[in-house]
C-alpha cells in the first residue's frame, strides 16, 4: 500500500466517530452497544480502502462488519465510502491488528476476513504474516469455538504458507479454491486488490479455515 | 489410462515373479524377506507405466520401492522398465490398492506416493478418490505413526479435495507447492502423466501430508 502523508487525515477521522470508533477498547465484550443489535460481528483485518466491508455490509444487512486498518492515509478512503453508503451495520477501527485482543474478547467476533494481506515474502519476516501461528491464536481468542477465517489472496507463496499454518494449528479447511474466478463460488465480493490483480490475469486463491472446538 | 486388452500380459507377468511379486499376501509384516534388507519401504499407489518408481529406485538405492498397479495391460510396461533397469530395490504388485491391508501391516510401509491419481470428478464418485477418508485410514494402518503421503497432480479439483481431506483427517501439511515446476523444489522425479501435462502447460501441484502421532 503506497502511503502518502496526509496531515489532515487525523482530523477527518476524529470528525467521524460514528464511522471510525474512537475508543474501541471501551467496547470489549460489548460491541452490541455500538450496533444497537445482537447480530453477529464479522471483522476484516487489513481493510485498506474499504470496498469489501462496505459491499459486504450492503449485501448482508443482518451481519455487523468492522474493517480494521492501521494507516490513517488509507482508512480515510474507506471512511469516504461509509459516509457515502450510510449503512448502520459497518464501522472502522484505525488500530494495529496485532492488538486485537485489546478490543475484542472471546466470542465478540464471529468471523475473521483476511483479504490480500501483506505477503512478507522473506522467511525472516514470516511472523508478520497475518496467518502466522500467533495471529491464528489471537483470532481464536476473540471468536466463539468453531470460528472461521475466510482468506483470499493472489499471492501464491502467502497462500501456501497459510494452508500449512492452518493445518499446523489443527484447523479444518472447509472451503478451498485455487482459482476463485473460474470456480462456481457464488456471491464473491471483490476487494480493491482483487480487482487489480485479477485484471492482470493473476489467479485468486480462497480458503475457509475453521477452528476445531 | 487407455486400456487395451493384451491377452499375453498375464503370462508375461507370471514369467517375472522376481519383479512382480506373485503372492504379496505371503509377505505381510515381512517385506524385508523380499528385499533381503531392512531398508524403509516406500510404495506408489497407481504406478501406471512405472517411470516414477524406477527412477526413484535408481536415485535412492537405500530405500525399497513397490509400485502398485491394478491393470495388467499397464503394469507390463512398468515390468519392461524393471527388466531393463535391473535394480534390486524395486518391485511391483499387480493388485487392487483398495486391498492394501491384505498385503501390508502396521509399519510395513514408510511412505505412500500418489501421483496423478484418477480424479473421479463427479461428487457421487468421491469415495473412489485415493485421498478419500477411507483410503487415508488404510494408508495410516500400514505405516508407522507419523507416516507421510506425498501427492502430485495436475488436477485442480482433486488437489483441492485432497487438501480438505487431509485437513479433515487431522494431518499436517509439511510441504506444499501450487506450481511445482516453477518452485525451488529439488530432486523432482517426473511421472509419465507429469511429463505429458506439464508439456501442455498445466501447473503441477504437490503436497506432503503427515499423520499426527
Ligand atoms: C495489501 S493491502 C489489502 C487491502 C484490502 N484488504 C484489499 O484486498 O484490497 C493490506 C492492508 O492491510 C493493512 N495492514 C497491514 N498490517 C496491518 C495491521 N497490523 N493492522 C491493521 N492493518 C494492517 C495495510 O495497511 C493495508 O492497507
Ligand atoms: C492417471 S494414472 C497415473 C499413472 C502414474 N502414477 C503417472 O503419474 O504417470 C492412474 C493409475 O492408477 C491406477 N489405479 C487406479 N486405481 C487403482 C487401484 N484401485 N489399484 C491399483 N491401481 C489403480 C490406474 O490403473 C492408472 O494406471
Amino acid at each position: 500500500m503506497r502511503l502518502r502523508h496526509k496531515p489532515w487525515a487525523r482530523e477527518k477521522i476524529e470528525a467521524h466517530p460514528q464511522y471510525i470508533v474512537p475508543t474501541p477498547e471501551d467496547y470489549q465484550g460489548n460491541w452490541k452497544e455500538v450496533f444497537n443489535n445482537n447480530n453477529p460481528l464479522y471483522i476484516e483485518v487489513g481493510t485498506g480502502k474499504g470496498q469489501f466491508v462496505t459491499e459486504m455490509a450492503k449485501a448482508h444487512p443482518d451481519i455487523n462488519f468492522i474493517g480494521i486498518e492501521l494507516y490513517e492515509s488509507v482508512i480515510i478512503t474507506a471512511l469516504d465510502r461509509l459516509i457515502e453508503a450510510e449503512l448502520p451495520n459497518v464501522k472502522l477501527l484505525n488500530v494495529d491488528a496485532r492488538n486485537l485482543s485489546q478490543y475484542f474478547t472471546k466470542g465478540d467476533v464471529s468471523r475473521v476476513y483476511l483479504n490480500f494481506s501483506d505477503p512478507w515474502p522473506k522467511t525472516r519476516h514470516e511472523k508478520r504474516r497475518l496467518t502466522y501461528q500467533t495471529f491464528l491464536k489471537m483470532y481464536e481468542d476473540i471468536m466463539p469455538d468453531g470460528g472461521e477465517i475466510h482468506f483470499k489472496t493472489d499471492n501464491q507463496g502467502l497462500f501456501e504458507f497459510s494452508l500449512k499454518s492452518f493445518s499446523a494449528y489443527g484447523m479444518l479447511l472447509t472451503f478451498l479454491s485455487l482459482d476463485l474466478h473460474n470456480s462456481d463460488f457464488e456471491g464473491n465480493i471483490m476487494t480493491e486488490y482483487e480487482e487489480k490483480f485479477s485484471a492482470k490475469g493473476q489467479r485468486i486463491y480462497r480458503v475457509e479455515a475453521k477452528y476445531r472446538s
